[in-house]
């Protein structure tokens, strides 16, 4: 997906929500346990109950992985049951040397076909550039994360700036607007206004927002661009919204209650959407 | 695997040496194709022709999740089939918030029981420690790469130091040298010396020897510690030594030059080995 027709899908649904598919078995309603794939039934009825309030899945890929391979076997069908022209993300946080991060690139992009994978910055420039290579294709760096190790290395000065800034200016020279995101948590919320000044033009994957506090509100109005701009992501606070027989219903009304507040910050931007 | 097995499998071996499997479809010998399981094939058939001379596998995950689910396959069956009592490396460079670090460590210690996995650093503490959580499990973090893109990041200066010395430094607050180990890359001799200072008693996992250009001399004599201290991997140098019918065979006298120089190098330290 290019970066028009995820602005227009933006426009179209009133949305910036990505809805974060962190499916745990030990967190499923019980009554799924019983179905040959309970993973893939919780996410189906997620899906069907979300899929027009939301722009973008992100799957965490560690919840599949760590099941063998009936976990990679849930992934596929999800990210196969997702209807097409929803933005798709593999949050793997990938990254190595050079020939590593390709065959990385084609697990995601090609294998899995998702629209966009996150990577890790640490190993620098060739371990970035080899995702940055597929066309319509998404590289989503990480930036400045949501968590509070993020004071560890992230927000530390590294010359005259913080580390975070480093990253995001540098990696600004190997990729544009176009193939590059920045995952920016919404629990920095002091730094959310001037990581927007610094960078206009990206796009920003946001998670931290629910069960890790941080605010909608916060990231919409300091964040937001003349494209949206932002991606924000929610998994807990929707897949988990119930836990009965009627889960899906759940996670529609909390969706639901997150599409209509972006679409208020939507409507109070006065720019091209 | 504990620390003291680890040391006395380097000592009855002499050999500090860690095969690399990237193990990769399109470089494979022809004739293997036939197989049902060509990288498995592979796999097993390297395994047998070098378990005397080293005393790590390990297992570039890249290589095998961009075969979709048999290449996981294929990566299981090498894990299970690799000797007990020998170290086995996930290089994975996993890495992420808390509750789904945890389901990485759970990925690789539980459910593949690999003896150690990758980790990058670059979100902080508490992505770190649920891999240092497990008991008689390691976790390798990346320290300085052997790759260019260290100089974008890893080698610049943070506050009074350089991003990586800082990352080492604070790590080792994390874990002890026990359960934590550094990635440093054999490519960076100017600094093997320095960071073996810095750093006296944690082993190192040190790629870079072979195609990328590291000398083993260098690691070996800069670096060594007490307890050897060093997993020195090479991955293509050995796999790919031949690529005809007799490939193992190939592979096996590549790894014996290695594992004879390594002998020399242990021989010639005046440490407890």
């Amino acid at each position: 997906m290019n970066r028009q027709e995820l602005v227009n899908l933006i426009k179209e649904k009133q949305s910036y929500l990505c809805v974060g598919l962190d499916t745990d078995m030990q967190k499923i309603p019980k009554h799924l346990l019983s179905h040959a794939d309970p993973v893939f039934a919780f996410n189906k009825a997620i899906i069907d109950a979300t899929k027009d309030l939301c722009v973008a899945y992100k799957i965490n890929t560690a919840f599949y992985e760590c099941m063998g391979i009936r976990g990679w076997e849930s992934l596929q069908r999800t990210v196969e049951y997702i209807p097409s022209g929803i933005f798709t993300i593999a949050d793997a946080k990938r990254g190595d040397i050079g020939n590593t991060s390709t065959q990385y690139a084609k697990t995601f992009f090609d294998t899995y076909k998702f629209d966009s994978v996150t990577v890790a910055p640490y190993m620098g420039k060739d371990s970035v550039l080899p995702f940055l290579q597929f066309p319509e294709k998404w590289t989503i760096l990480l930036g400045l994360t949501s968590n509070e190790g993020s004071q560890d290395f992230q927000l530390q000065q590294a010359g005259d700036e913080l580390l975070f800034e480093r990253v995001m200016k540098t990696a600004m020279e190997w990729g544009t607007p176009d193939n590059l995101m920045f995952v920016v948590g919404a629990t920095q919320s002091a730094q959310l206004g001037y990581i927007r000044k610094m960078v206009p033009d990206h796009f920003f994957l946001v998670p931290g927002v629910g069960a890790q506090g941080g605010s909608l509100q916060d990231i919409s109005t300091q964040a937001m661009n003349k494209d949206c701009g932002l991606l924000v992501n929610v998994s807990r606070g929707i897949i988990y919204a119930g836990n009965g027989e009627d889960f899906a219903t759940d996670a529609r009304n909390a969706a639901l209650q997150y599409q209509q507040e972006m679409a208020t910050y939507l409507n109070q931007t006065t720019v091209s959407l």
